[in-house]
């Protein structure tokens, strides 16, 4: 997508330096996080610099490539496998991080270049499946729609076009009228900040609703359908997304509105059997108690916003079974997340 | 309840000044606002400098008595009726304005002394309702517990002890062990906010989690009740309560965790049939876009929290159909929210 008219992705590589979008500073300030080593791609990838599952997928797959090149020859295998680990534990939820960590280490056995190619590679397949999705979403999109999504799974979760938001980019293409109800999202108010800060940009209508008005605007008919996107779907078409996805679908469900999960097969993990399998990240207090912005002279400044002394729970994920979702949107078409037709697809 | 060991009510009234807790400034610091004129108490029911249903009918009962103490002899009965209006275009969902609007209104047709008397009575009325709720409600509480509850309806939500924190005053009086799930309760934060501020400053264990995260502990199991305050309730059960109430109505009823709404009958209203009649307060969208809390200096400053130029919606409340209601905790006990066993108490 572009940004102030320049083509962008979220995230790439020019030789051994991996290039992000800080998706922290966003959207008080667009800036290019410059990782030149592993460890600085881990530190983006923790500390949510870059987030999303595409864009986590996509960076850790250049990361393993850094590993490939920092290794030293006395030892060089056992540093690739300390330095793969370390990769792998930045954030047990995403299932991308371990495909693309996976299929570049696999490359990078026969050589450094194959590493390379494998991860540019990947990066490009991410945006070819991410436009598919759109498409296939897109036909769901009836001209005058209203939809709700959860968190922020658009352009800036991917390396281009995103998940959730990809169909609402393609239907926004084809001339029709769609208006987005956008989760704020607490405690990392990736809606309020990132999914309205991309809409904006590429002038969809929306508006930021707290997480808690959900079931209040389904309650009046107002939502036809909910798009969001996956952090990992188990076998059994169970999906882990953002914390707050569960209440939705199950509010959807109650209201008989569609509920559509949009994810590349990448994010799929087979060795879950079902959502139980998935290890739920739990995240610090303080992103609950604390929150980041610019007060009115522009300077960003992070207060507190709760009681002092009193602690919270943060749980980053939550598991929706998949009894909720209407369909998954892949690249390969929409499937119905029983069973038999997610195992299909593999 | 006790503030650094010194007893207070939310709100009362001394001569012609109405005295209550600035709730907008806690739990940062705590302020006593003073309110000489009518008109200031409404500025102070509007900007939610107090707040809750029990305290806002209060507040309104001597706003109403400034309001008779205020009146011209000449024209008397129109400045009367005029700023009877003004008090009740406030806030538009509680309940228990129009209901203490009324009452005062009717006593001060004999003499204004008869107001006063009545306004002061009413909140007496208040406190003694909420500790029969606390009684009523800590016998469904068993040793052990672990409670859901949203918003504050804790006693700065009335005049004093609560409606839905009155049971858990109780049981901790009682020394049953529970602990409390607290819904920040975006996007004012009522719950990391007052509910937090009370529960700390009465020992009650307790965490805030993300609106988000209800669906994700009761999935796990660990809620085994919620409760939570009304502003209004229909003659059908139906419950108006604080945004959000809805969405985890639906959630417990899916986990089958009981849910428990505690309200004193001034807040039922048998002119509102259902829910459907019920009023819903539409709130500027600043709050939704803005945060405001202390800096790491101590200093209390606002700041954007979401993306520049993205506008947001803001409804106050919502609407919780009786369905999905296991009782309704009142001062006379505890009923079941269909119909006919509402209309048995009136």
């Amino acid at each position: 997508m572009k940004v102030n008219g320049k083509y962008y992705r979220t995230v790439w590589m020019e030789g051994s330096t991996v290039f992000m979008i800080d998706q922290t500073l966003l959207p008080f300030e667009f800036k290019i996080f410059v990782a030149k080593t592993c460890k600085e791609s881990c530190i983006a990838i923790k500390t949510m610099i870059t987030r999303g599952a595409g864009a986590i997928g996509a960076t850790a797959g250049f990361a393993m490539v850094q590993a490939y090149l920092e290794a030293p020859q006395n030892g060089f295998e056992t540093f690739v496998l300390k330095t793969k680990k370390e990769i792998e534990d930045t954030r047990p939820t995403a299932q991308n991080l371990f495909y693309a960590v996976d299929r570049v280490f696999e490359a990078g056995k026969h050589s450094i270049e194959n590493a390379i190619t494998e991860a540019q590679l990947m990066a490009n397949e991410n945006i070819t499946e991410a436009r598919l999705i759109g498409e296939y979403g897109n036909e769901l999109i009836e001209d005058g729609f209203q939809i709700e999504t959860h968190c922020n799974a658009g352009w800036l979760g991917f390396v281009d076009w995103g998940s959730a938001l990809a169909p609402v980019y393609v239907a926004k293409e084809q001339g029709k009228n769609i208006f987005i109800y956008i989760d704020e999202t607490r405690p990392r108010s990736q809606g309020a900040r990132l999914t309205a800060w991309e809409l904006k940009n590429e002038n969809v209508p929306h508006a930021i609703i707290p997480d808690n008005a959900g079931a209040y605007y389904m309650s009046q008919g107002k939502i036809d359908m909910m798009i969001v996107g996956a952090d990992r779907v188990a076998a059994n078409g169970d999906v882990a997304n953002k914390i707050g996805t569960l209440e939705k679908a199950i509010i959807a469900k109650e209201y008989g509105v569609p509920f559509y999960v949009a994810a590349p097969l990448s994010t799929f993990d087979m060795n879950s059997r079902t959502g139980n399998d998935i290890d739920i990240e739990q995240r610090e207090d303080r992103e609950v108690l604390y929150q980041t912005g610019p007060d009115d002279t522009g300077e960003i400044r992070e207060i507190l916003v709760s009681n002092p002394g009193s602690g919270a729970l943060n749980p980053a994920f939550d598991v929706t079974p998949a009894k909720y979702i209407k369909g998954i949107i892949t690249e390969k078409g929409i499937i119905e997340p029983d069973k038999s037709k997610v195992k299909m697809l593999f």
